[in-house]
């Protein structure tokens, strides 16, 4: 039995598909007689000292886990600056981690994490402490590189891809006296992924989504508003998918050109509504939109199952590289084959990683801006094959238990960071 | 065999049942050996002549319009006044229904089909054609009188229930750096079933939804505010879910409240946006809001079984019905008893129901106006129960068909409206 305790932590936005890779990471540890703790609300709970023991969780509260939306003990939006700028915080990272004997160190999240990961590992060998870090890949934003796809993404590619068809087909029986104009705004502030995972709901152009709009293309409202009206004209309706984050061609993001509202608020809504409103001003068709928000990335209950394979996957392996002392690397999924769809998981170092971005390539977007390619939907495809649902209760809902675990006892003085 | 074809058509809006009713009624035809006519769009492919037969259907087709959302052969919003002010209309329809020899009429669709229903099976009796007319209940809004429930809302219900549910464990999740207070917008402009439907996805004040807010219900910011700020300071985040159609003291719809924009158009977004936004600007939390829209009726992935059960129910009942010549009734859903839930299909006179609304009761709401009480969650709880998921292709998205029928040929000059 290898010597200390192994800390498990999440990071940015949870998944529907997180808790299946801490999963994972408890059952794996557990195999291994490795006590784990899993801190709460992600590094803010290491820095704050606040753990809790999942040796007392039973092994049928971890195995749920693995079909519970969510973050269990929560997650942190909190970024670790430059070791120049926050070395009081790594330091006191490292004393924590001494305190409590934490030897192996799993950070589960996107960019931030891994970059946090990779410091922490960084500091712990200036100072010689004896820690590894390895950095488990998550974001349904899929923006991480060094890693084919990254768990999260491809659930909430599947909720987008079946909304966008299941609002297509109402759309469609209404069109002849209601709504022409259907616009559903994905998540992706700078990487068109799931808009992209959008066109997977149909094929040929006159099938929905019959226009996306990606950030990583300029926005040009004429050529927008013109594309629709040919939609409608032809097809009946339109359904248009856009990303949140899709800009003009000066860099500014569409959802702030409203302005300010009467008050000085930035004007409320998003792109989606936005968009809409233009379509209705503009063409004068009726329109409606859809801001799924957290709901497409929180959506358990249309899971993929390749996603929650590999969500699982990368938990286990990122305990097996650990106590291997595979220090400062992710544990990423490589693609092997896309027909059929195979793909491990393998070590990348986390230095290649951290603080890079991966966009939709140039080649997975069709050239007149408004689709997918057949190379993107090679690639998108096997995301979001198979079904896993959650157990339901006699009550129609989900079975989604909220594990409870009291924090470990503090050791050292309170943070005061 | 009886003489004639009966015609089926949809109306309003859509649900992810309303095809499941269709099947029901076409199967339970051809058992009857009744040739089924469909009109495209509702009402208006009878006034326009345009018809399906159905008897070119597949068997299987038939079986996969169960689990198909949206409305196969279109559906309208398209209100027929009354008989003085459109009785051209309503001579028309006669006039078509003479033409294919149309003795059975089943409209499907809320209050306003109930009432053209009615009207028309008047229209027929005073002109002497033989003409049986029967409704089927459906809309997500539930607010159809002289029906237990309506086939298309425990679908929608259960939908919001299980998306609040994942979306809350999201919250809680970030709680600690990031979102505060969660805004879901739910459909409803006069009755808040759907907000009510809403409570299901949690027990007791400090589980989510943390607040609902009812149509039923005078808005009250200042109130509103203070409840939400309690809430955060006591369960650390909110979950509030508001129905599209809650209204100010004087009547005015909260929605209309932010006025115009710059251009003089009336402000973006719906109720749910603008109550984050006080949230944000009043008590300084970080908000998210989502507006599911469509999403909420079409989501056939997440069908209620029971309501499933209902909308055949009633398409087969429907038929039966119109076949015994029971005129000018709506095939309703009864209530036998709550625990164990047993329901029967029983005729209801059009009569008694066309042009009512019924709203959520008033001891559904909770004293505070915030919450739902233990007689609302008797009468909904059976309504979301058992799953009842479509067939998923290798590709990972459900099998939703899109039967393709030519129109019969004309017998008429075209209808010039």
């Amino acid at each position: 039995m290898p010597q200390g305790r192994l800390l498990y932590a999440q990071s940015g936005g949870v998944t529907a598909v997180i808790n299946a890779t801490a999963s994972a990471v408890l059952a794996t540890a557990r195999a291994h007689k490795v006590p784990a703790l899993w801190a709460k609300n992600g590094i803010l709970g290491a820095l704050r000292e606040e753990f809790h023991d999942t040796r007392k969780l039973k092994a049928s509260e971890i195995k749920a886990l693995a079909h519970t939306p969510g973050g269990a003990f929560g997650s942190c939006r909190f970024k670790l600056k430059s070791i120049e700028q926050d070395r009081g915080k790594y330091e006191r990272l490292i004393e924590v981690f001494r305190a409590h004997d934490i030897r192996w160190f799993l950070y589960n999240g996107g960019n931030d994490s891994a970059d946090t990961s990779l410091k922490l590992s960084m500091i712990a060998s200036e100072v010689g402490y004896p820690l590894t870090c390895v950095g488990v890949p998550k974001t349904v934003d899929n923006d991480l590189v060094g890693t084919d796809c990254c768990p999260g993404f491809g659930s909430a590619a599947k909720y987008t891809a079946v909304s966008v068809a299941e609002a297509a087909l109402d759309i469609a029986a209404m069109a002849d006296t209601s709504t022409r104009v259907f616009v559903y705004e994905v998540m992706g502030r700078h990487a068109g992924w799931l808009a992209a995972a959008a066109g997977l709901a149909g094929q040929g152009e006159d099938a929905a989504p019959h226009l996306i709009l990606f950030p990583e293309r300029p926005y040009d409202e004429a050529r927008f508003l013109a594309r629709v009206d040919a939609v409608v004209k032809s097809v009946g309706y339109c359904v248009v998918v856009v990303s949140e984050g899709i800009r003009h061609a000066d860099g500014r993001f569409v959802a702030e050109a409203g302005g300010k509202d009467d008050f000085g608020h930035t004007r409320l809504g998003g792109v989606g509504p936005l968009l809409a409103q233009r379509c209705k001003d503009v063409l004068g068709l009726k329109v409606h939109w859809t801001v799924p928000d957290y709901l497409q990335r929180s959506a358990r209950h249309l899971a993929s199952k390749t996603d929650l394979d590999q969500a699982m996957a990368v938990g286990k392996a990122a305990v097996e590289l650990a106590l291997a002392g595979k220090n400062g690397v992710l544990a990423s999924i490589q693609r092997v084959s896309d027909a059929p769809y195979r793909w491990k998981v393998v070590p990348q170092p986390l230095a290649d990683i951290a603080n890079h971005e991966k966009t939709v390539p140039a080649d997975f977007i069709r050239e007149d801006g408004f689709g997918i390619t057949a190379a993107a939907r090679r690639y998108l495809a096997p995301l979001i094959r198979g079904e896993a649902p959650p157990p339901y209760g006699r009550d129609g809902l989900p079975h989604y238990p909220r594990p409870q675990l009291p924090l470990l006892p503090r050791l050292l003085p309170e943070w005061t960071g």
